[in-house]
């Protein structure tokens, strides 16, 4: 590591990445919907935004700390599920495991793992877990997922609702046709016939940009819910809501926790960037549960825009794969110290010394400077 | 065609067809009027709509046909008329038509095209064709062809209303003084004196960007549509309305639908994107007739959008050409194939299982975020 | 003019120019105030106007004819006053007057000619000539000019109100440092001793990008109408007004017209572009008193949307200058026809017949259609 | 100074000193936080306002004169303090002050200075001089600074408020891990054993950008000033104020004026422009203590802008140093003429002939036009 380049901020790993990962790795983590908009906006949106400090408060110390779903966290920024972290880097969710225990934060492990349940659950036993589920086809297959995971010390199920189908990823079309999975890694609870799948034995058009997602249910609908509490004693988060309309009808279904995310950009194209859908989310959900959102967060300030918003915590899925692939763990571990540095100094920049100090008033569109 | 590129979308196959047309003949197809303003604003103006998705509902089987003047289309994605196919592909017309009759969809035939009437139904009897229509100086003219079209088998006429003369498309001034048809194709039901008419014989200035427009009546007005339900029961559509106001006219004279379109953005620049005009016409037809609209469609995404804002179903004219000129009938069929996948995959991951469940809420303008 | 590229619109004979032009021409005549941001904005404002065409209405006549102060023009796109027209032209002023004569439209003589009053009368007698004023510290010389131009047959004066001192151009105050009128060329109506001042002679600071401005007065108020008044029967126009409420002061002190202009972006950087400008005023006056307007315009469009918004008549300034660069008298004429023939058009592709047509509906800001 | 180019506007001596000050003392004066977007605000949102200039008033003298807490300066641009400019030039805070002895303008000298504050009161005693102050944790430190400046001479302090911990700055955080300042250099009033302590020595993260600001108190609060009070009779003024709450609290603690600052964007970033920020907090604070303003100013018109809106007067800070290093005091001097001529004719332009002439009225947001 002594010959690295010294990175100072988020970006400059992404910037690292970039120039290390190869071309379909970085088709896969990167990449998102058609035209890519709504990945750009996940990004333009939070520079919509402008802050309003306030000065002359003591804010020489700061705790960052907070919980989600009743669990301590360090500081609100934890881990959003992304697939094969091995393809980043050889130790994979091992080394993702190990950043977010010493970094005490949250890691959500997705069912696109490469390294198994068990061995993530061993490897930092005493970090906090979450599990990122998709709903297959057979549900039979989901329900055993289910129950290593409960049994496994993981504390809560992300449920992904916004992939009856992949989304179309125009490089990842072309990426796949030629793709397989390295020999020696493995999408641990993926149908094993379809990790190297040809893109010829898929029954849909070319538009498809993932072997996988084929064996998802497609019918899922909110019935799923109530399956799911009646195999589980697990609190059940949704992941992928955009609309205030969904976000009441969680809480109606009694979950635990919403994630306002768009899947990195990756699914939909053109729906909202997450920070723009959040605040009408929130207004609606009054409270009554925990929001969350993930996408486009690279600095401090997104993160406190986020939480200024409303968000109980905001999830990082690609600095995280940028920061295994400069170092591994230490990599990812080190982009989490980034993003809370700059969420400590931006609180103290704004007068503001814990969390919950940071109130909507903080953060204004940049049109609210316009009228004179 | 083995050593040609994948493509996976329209974008694609413009590219490819800007690699390997020739320039007089990208410069026919592609260029609009004046500073081209419009044709980039048909473009724009979908990227400034976002999507506001739905979840957990069963998107396992969609259902995307629909009706267009009572006639079923297997999916509401329908083609412009454009002049000249002989020019991306040899076999013209005759190939776009092959390519409707597989894919279902309706053709709109072009006054301007290189394949007879009569050829294009009997290549595809079974497709539902209808025809593009201008109304020459010489009514009698016009007569002549209407009564050779409904005898065809064709099922409405789209009366072209945008184009009393040429818009001024300055590459196409300069290009057409030069430019004469190749010897063995002919624009079939344009005035036979004019397809190789030299610009100085033109009586106009410099401005005129085809010699063809100067046979049109610049003197029509509303008491045309009268005539021309006295010399054929074909239902009749208005192709080239921009305004409600209009729009309340074609109620009033009652004509079968209207086509929402600025001509591609080649008769007057500074026009709003049709995807712009589209939803205060909606508003005031209140579904008395059918309206459709063409201009900018590249991709499901897009089509989701003008559905959602009231399109009863919306043509594509310049990406059949680039799928011409990719592969013939195949390219065409591949290019309208990859618009329904994209449309499937939108409705499927927007929480819709018909057309009919593509409605207002869907959409909303990129300034609905930007309230806090 | 064999070889000499085909042009077809106002955009191509600029091209022309900045391409034939020597650097010190070209800055006298195309740059603006500060860091250009009006220059600019004159252009990006008629960009931001959509326009509303209306269809089936007879246009195969169009009357473009019009009136200013009672006098008929063969179309609403008269000449701007602008400075040294020999420096594109040999001929000068003599060439543009013959322009405007033959395409009987209104020719306004700068005071910074470079052909005297007399022989611009003379080589067209029968051209509608208006003559721009500045007042002088020394009133006598502005008396003794007013009163050869009423002998000369000039039927209106246009006093320029924007220029106390002149504005800051920056290209312009490095380029008139060594700037020297071709030693054949005069400005006839610029102190003599001004010509050719070298800028270590100005008392002022670098910033003062014209020596002649030093001459004009400073103090002058609206007393000024009065004493014109007093000394000549002409109709007076106040060229320069920007707000609304100077153009009440002008209706109060009974001028007979005003042009809403920021001299094309020369003298302050940051006022609004005049298209901008014109709705409130025009609003303001109530046709009191009749409303030109120049900068910015280049196309038909452009001169619609003017008159749409209640503009009497345009002008143009650099067209006419690149128009001469191009072909003397010729290509003024030329770029007056293209502008001619465009207006026609736009009218024809709009539903509007005659100038009176134009009407404030066809015309809407871009920001109309982001409301769904 | 024989050879050095003609410089016309404060931009030609931003681009000279990019040109030629070297790389480390470029990034130490010319970045801002994070992804500098409240850099480039502080000169976009100038952009944003455009003016609206009056006619036909005596503007042939103008009085640019006013005062600032009582103390007359000939025009309200003011020098902003900002630190080391023995850096941009050998003489440093020596010549900056002879420029503003010279231009009859007030200087606030920064607390990083790299000559003595007896030393600059002894350069130009006649001066008007203010001193910004930081409070370390160490009061005494800071009371003995207040001491020395009181009996030097100087007129208010400027208490900054927006620095309880550096900003990150990315190339900042790069560039001073290696940077030392000149062994012949001393910022005179930091902690000796800061100035070239390496970063490693930090205690903070690597997201520190400077090594000085650990020393400072983070822990200030509104008590702050009835202590400076305490110690000295000069009146207070606050700098680094973007809120009209804060604005209101500064009122309410009596102190004797504002400056609404963002710190040139090199705190936090993302908090508005000052020039948006300004007109909320004069209309909170409603005249009862004076209000200026800093940031992003480069132009005469951006100092019309500002005193319109309700600023007392300007401060410039990065356009002193690009002087400083074009050619010291004279270079100083020069950018301040420029300013002053430029707001000169500016308000001649606008039809104001002395300072308080100019109101709220001349200027409005851009979006003020975008109504028809």
């Amino acid at each position: 590591m002594m010959s690295k380049p010294m990175l100072v901020c988020v970006d400059d790993y992404e910037n690292y990445a970039r120039e290390h990962l190869d071309r379909q790795t970085l088709i896969y983590f990167t990449t998102g919907a058609d035209e890519e908009i709504t990945v750009k906006e996940n990004r333009d949106a939070f520079k919509r935004l402008r802050l309003r400090p306030r000065i002359l408060r003591d804010v020489s110390k700061r705790d960052l700390s907070t919980s989600i779903l009743g669990h301590h966290v360090d500081f609100p920024i934890c881990i959003a599920p992304s697939g094969a972290h091995c393809l980043a880097f050889h130790e994979g969710e091992l080394a993702t495991v190990k950043a977010a225990a010493t970094m005490k934060t949250c890691m959500v492990l997705s069912t696109a793992t490469t390294k198994s349940i068990e061995e993530v659950s061993q490897t930092a036993s005493h970090c906090l877990r979450w599990f990122q589920l998709y709903v297959w086809g057979a549900r039979k297959v989901s329900e055993d997922l289910v129950r290593r995971v409960e049994a496994a010390g993981f504390k809560a199920l992300v449920l992904t609702v916004d992939v009856p189908y992949a989304g179309k990823r125009r490089q990842g079309s072309l990426g796949f046709q030629g793709f397989k999975f390295p020999p020696h890694l493995e999408l641990k609870y993926m149908p094993r016939e379809a990790t190297n799948t040809q893109a010829e034995k898929l029954t849909d058009s070319k538009s498809t940009s993932s072997p996988f997602v084929q064996y998802f249910d497609a019918s899922l609908t909110w019935e799923c819910i109530e399956w799911l509490k009646s195999i589980t004693s697990l609190p059940i988060i949704l992941k992928g809501i955009l609309t205030p309309e969904d976000a009441l009808l969680a809480v109606q279904h009694k979950v635990a926790g919403i994630v306002v995310s768009n899947h990195g950009g990756r699914q939909l194209d053109y729906v909202p960037a997450t920070i723009e859908a959040l605040p009408k989310i929130v207004e609606a959900v009054k409270d009554q549960i925990e929001v969350y959102m993930d996408g486009g967060v690279r600095t401090g300030t997104d993160v406190f825009k986020a939480l200024a918003l409303g968000a109980k915590a905001v999830f990082v899925g690609r600095p995280i794969i940028y920061g295994l692939s400069y170092a591994g763990e230490e990599g990812a571990r080190q982009v989490l110290q980034i993003l809370r540095d700059e969420l400590s100094l931006t609180m103290a920049l704004s007068g503001c010394s814990k969390i919950n100090d940071i109130k909507p008033q903080y953060v204004v569109h940049q049109s609210h400077f316009a009228k004179l």
